[in-house]
Parts: structure tokens; C-alpha cells; sequence
């Protein structure tokens, strides 16, 4: 990206060859965004970020085309999609959530159930962004698509890590967001099925195809295309890697007292170990591990600063004691055995001085 | 902006340090662009760019609050404003366009006469992005204020080059664009005046202080706020640079012959010329130019590849003839002596030869 910042700064909504060369740099990132997905490139929207996304996905179903009311999305979705359907609600749309059993998974049925006449938009993760667990958003996208309902996933937690084949799938949109697959923050992408109903928020020039105003972020863009392509490139290794320092650091915290993990072992996402360190604040062991040069999370960044439990666990029915004791740890493409190797010497120490500071405030 | 693309990539909205290095330099930057305005930092909200900021006071003033329906802009608003404006009526909103005069004035009586009791907005430019003429925001907004309409200026083309004063002036939104004042492009800034109305359309989590969901674009905010600060402490001796080339090169053009200013001399943007170069087409000259390494413009690049006459040229009945021969010089930081000296050498010739080809092609 670095050039389309320095000396590459041409509008590319510019006739003159200075912007032309930048256009030429942007269909060869909607080229690479879209052979990630299997989508053609025409398909491919880039946006302000994976937010934008989904909101913009929620927008083309439910204020364009029929306008059918009805939203079902599920109780676990990231807050772009929940504080969307908030609004959506409030203006007199119907929503319903589906819920996730105790190990985190959907249940199909229940989506069968509420799928209605007036459905305008089934919205359901691919993979969770805190527990990483994978929904079955294929045979969703099939069971809506036979009754003519759009579908979205928000994949950016999955886009780059595993396989996705909008076509197979067959969903409607598909948001990605850029700096979860190691391009910078503040560029994303929509996939739009060609034919489904379309309406940005961002009315203005002519940019991506007429479909979203705005000059484009030509560096970021740039970025998120050489990402797609590199996180293509590498998805066998990485997932090889990261799985087996993921499985290797959950085993050993497991094998420590009062750990659990949130929801179920297997159909989630190589490089997430989402534990519940029972009887101390996430927040304290967050802080106490960052000292320690190890970097992990309480929930999601985007919720940070709440001190309720996080909602996935609380639609897990996780016990409150265990919820705000949960901490996620993410592997990615810098992480090394020697990292593990250091989460499992350092953590059982804090973990004990933090459940020792707690026993002796509250003496039995 | 670089570290934070390549070593301080931490999420802002993280508890832990690593990210709270971040939110504190999207904080300076803040407060570097409030300065810029004269607004108080919490009056700044960093969005994606200018259309998605004007977009989003259109948003806050029609679709929340009092809803009144009806909208005023300009007829020589940039695209994001026209086709905002489009779109609500399209949903029943009533919609008036202020006319300008010949010389690219606005006529304050007709604005007074246009005021209704069911106004929910009226939008007018600081300066227009073709002319480069300065309209009467102040006044304006001091017109609205005393009817309680809010009222936004998209001040996309003159922030960073002449003073604003967002409290004196009494707006309550504001727009500006990253890449129209040195910083890249894919972010811009809403001024919102404390107690303003406010919706966003990116729904997600609590970033930008709960107003603006989606993951921070921590570089080039950062890159924001200091272009701010140095468009704040070059402002004074880039003005008085850019107009003393600005008027050489349109003195030196105008003496050609049929060369024609658009709209008036005075009350206007200091670095902008733009000139109707009658009996050629304007994308002909540009794209002539440019082989001599001359990049200007053909009305605006978020309009270009269409070949009608520029919207603003029409508003101002300016000829066919003459609005399709119209050309757009933007000076600024890098822009020299030398410079202009190269078009006023270059041009005539491109000129005449364009001439000749026309006469040629079209004989008496």
C-alpha cells in the first residue's frame, strides 16, 4: 500500500492516466478479494470497514426490493449486526433471534420454525467472533434461497482463515472486514450477489460501479487485495500452524483447576481458545497478562469496557461465575510455539495470585 | 501515520495498553481537528470520508429529532448532497434548490423565502468544489439557528485552506474529507454541535464515544489530525503562495483568446482557476495536458466519465459551448512558479491545435 500513500495519490475517479493506474490497482484487489470468496469481481463492494458491511447488507434486504419486515438473525452475532436489528425494531420490523444451545451451536429447526411469509433477512454469522465457532451458514443460504428470502453472513471473523464459497453457499451478502485478515483497518468489503437488491448508505459519485459514493481508499484497498491473496496463498499452513499451538495452549490451561471451555471443541475456527477461568475478573487476568507481554481479550474489542458478560456467553446460558471469567486468546501469523510455551509458564502463576487476592477479600 | 501500519496496529477500543497507546493518539487527533474548527474534540466524530459525513448530517437531521421533512441545499452541491437529497425525495421528502446567479452567487432572500415551519435541514457548501466560490454560511446558519432548523455545511473543499469557525458561525454539522487537506484518502470528520441530533448509519460497537461503530481507522485518523495541524500553521502563507500563482496562471489564460472565467473573480477560494476554454472539449485538453505532465480537471472527479455538462455550469447558464470547454486548476502545497510558467508555455499550443482540429473537422 505503501506507494498508493507516498508518490500514487491520483484520484482514481480522475480521467487522466494519474488516476487510471489507481482504478487498474483497484480491480486487481476486487479480483483478489473475490477469487478469497469465489465471487466475481463485479460482485465484490468495497466499503469503510466490515460494520459498513453489515449494515449496508441489512440495508439492501430490508429497505429495498419487497421490504418484507420480518429480520431473524442469531442472539450471538457481532453488535453490527445486533445494534442494527435494534434499529430495525424500532422502526416497527419484526425480529426474531435464534438462539445457540449450551456447546454454542444453531439449531436448524428452530430457524425452519420461524421462517415466514414476511421474512426479508436471515443473517447468521460464519464463524463467531469470540467463541469461533462455525454456523451452518450452507444449508441456511439453501433453505432461504428456495424460498426467495436474502441471506447474509457476516464472515469476518472466517473470510481468509477457512475456505468460503459465496456461490456454493448460495448467500445474497457476505461482509469481510480488512484488518482481521491482516490488511489495515478501515477498509472492507461486501459481497452482493449479482441481482440482489442494493442501496448504500453513501450517496454520492459514481465510485464502485455506481454502487457506493465516497473517493475510494486506494491504499487500503490496494492493502486488502495483497491480503486476500497472501491469506489465500496460506490458509493450509496457517490453519496446520495455528491449530496445533491452539490445541497445545488449551490443553495445558484445561488441565489447570477451574478452566473451561466455552462451548464445543470441534466445527470452530483453528486459531481461537475462548476459556472460562472461574472465580477471577477477565479483565484483572487481561491486564495482568499484558504486563507479561502476552496480549489477550476479554469478549470483543468492540464491546470492551462493558463489565456485563458477553452476550454469546450469556445466550450459551454460561454461568455468570465462568462468563466473566472468560478470556479469548487468538493465534495468527506471527504466533510461535515459544508464545504458548510462554501464555503456559506465566498464566497459572497470575491465575493463582489473582484467585488468592480474591479468596482473601471474601474469607469465608 | 506509519507506526500505526506497521508496529502499532493494537485495536483502540482493547482494554489493554497496546491499544490504549491508540486511543490516545486518535484523541490528539481529535482535538487537532476540533482546533482546526474551532469545536470541541467530543464535537468531532472521524468517519470514512466526506460523502459518508454529509451523508450522516442529512441522516441526523432528517431521520431523528423532529423529522421534519422538508430539505434545502444548493443547486451546486457536490454529488453527495444531490443525491442525498434525490433519495429522501424519492421517500416523500419535499425538496428545494437554491439557484445561483451567473457569477455562482446565492441569492440570501430566496433562502428566506424557502424557510418553512416543516424544514428539518438546510445544507449549503462553504465553498463549491468546481468554482471554488465561497458562499454565506454564517449568516445562514445564523438564519436557521434563529428558526431552529439545523443546518450543515459541506466544507469538504475549504477546510484547511481558510479559517472556520464552526461556533461563530453556529452550525450544527459539519463535513470535511481527509485527502482534500494532505491527509489519505478513505477518512473524513462530522463536526456535531453538542446537543445536536445524531444517528449514524454504521451501527456496531461503542467506538468514537458510542456515535460510530466499526473498528477505528487508527492510521489515518492519526494522519488527519496532522494534517490538520499543519494545514492550521501553514494556512496563511499557503494562501497568500497559492493566490499569487493562481492569478498569474489565469491572468496569463485569460488573455487568450475565447478563455473565460467561471463565475466571479473575487469571493472565492484562493487556489482554484477555473476556466472555460470555449470551442473544445474540456476532457480532450485534459488528457493533452497530461501528456505534457499537466494533471487538471474536468469539473469534478466524482462526476467524471460523464459527458454532460457539469451541474454547476448549468446552475450558473453558462453556455453549452463554454461549460464543455471548461477546465479546473487546483494549486496548492507543492505547486510553483515554475509550474505555472510550464502551462502558460504548454497550453496555448494544446489550445490551438485543438482549435485547428475542430475548425478542420467542422469546416464553414
Amino acid at each position: 500500500m505503501e506507494p498508493f500513500l507516498r508518490d500514487r495519490w491520483g484520484n482514481p475517479s480522475s480521467i487522466y492516466d494519474f488516476g487510471r493506474r489507481e482504478r487498474k490497482a483497484i480491480d486487481r484487489a476486487r479480483h483478489s478479494v473475490a477469487g478469497l470468496l469465489n465471487a466475481a469481481p463485479k460482485e465484490i463492494v468495497f466499503t469503510g470497514g466490515g460494520t459498513e458491511s453489515s449494515n449496508t447488507a441489512f440495508n439492501c434486504a430490508l429497505n429495498v426490493g419487497d421490504r418484507r419486515p420480518h429480520l431473524i438473525l442469531t442472539s450471538v452475532e457481532h453488535s453490527c449486526g445486533l445494534r442494527a436489528a435494534e434499529y430495525y425494531e424500532r422502526r416497527g420490523h419484526r425480529v426474531s433471534q435464534l438462539s445457540v444451545g449450551s456447546d454454542g451451536s444453531l439449531d436448524l429447526d428452530e430457524l425452519e420454525s420461524l421462517l415466514a411469509e414476511d421474512t426479508g433477512l436471515v443473517s447468521v454469522m460464519w464463524a463467531n467472533n469470540e467463541t469461533g465457532i462455525l454456523f451452518p451458514v450452507e444449508p441456511i443460504a439453501r433453505s432461504c434461497r428456495q424460498r426467495g428470502i436474502p441471506c447474509h453472513s457476516d464472515a469476518v471473523q472466517a473470510a481468509g482463515k477457512i475456505p468460503i464459497d459465496v456461490c456454493s453457499a448460495g448467500l445474497d451478502y457476505l461482509s469481510l472486514s480488512g484488518h482481521k485478515l491482516y490488511a489495515p483497518k478501515g477498509v472492507g468489503a461486501l459481497y452482493v450477489r449479482t441481482g440482489a437488491p442494493w442501496q448504500s448508505f453513501i450517496l454520492g459519485g459514481t465510485q464502485e460501479n455506481g454502487r457506493r459514493g465516497g473517493t475510494c481508499n486506494v491504499a487500503s484497498i490496494v492493502a486488502l487485495g495483497a491480503a486476500a491473496d497472501l491469506a489465500q496463498k496460506r490458509m493450509v499452513e496457517s490453519e496446520a500452524k495455528d491449530r496445533r499451538l491452539r490445541d497445545r495452549l488449551e490443553e495445558g490451561l484445561l488441565s489447570l483447576p477451574s478452566v473451561y471451555r466455552n462451548g464445543m471443541a470441534d466445527n470452530r475456527l483453528f486459531n481461537t481458545a475462548y476459556l472460562a477461568f472461574e472465580g477471577v475478573e477477565s479483565e484483572a487476568l487481561v491486564l495482568l497478562l499484558e504486563k507479561e507481554g502476552i496480549c489477550v481479550s476479554s469478549g470483543s474489542a468492540c464491546m470492551a469496557g462493558s463489565t456485563e458478560p458477553s452476550h454469546v456467553l450469556t445466550a450459551m446460558n454460561v454461568p455468570r461465575s465462568r462468563a466473566l471469567g472468560s478470556v479469548r486468546f487468538s493465534l495468527g501469523r506471527t504466533s510461535t510455539d515459544r508464545d504458548v510455551a510462554r501464555v503456559l509458564e506465566v498464566l497459572p502463576q497470575q491465575l493463582e495470585r489473582l484467585r488468592n487476592s480474591v479468596a482473601s477479600r471474601n474469607p469465608r
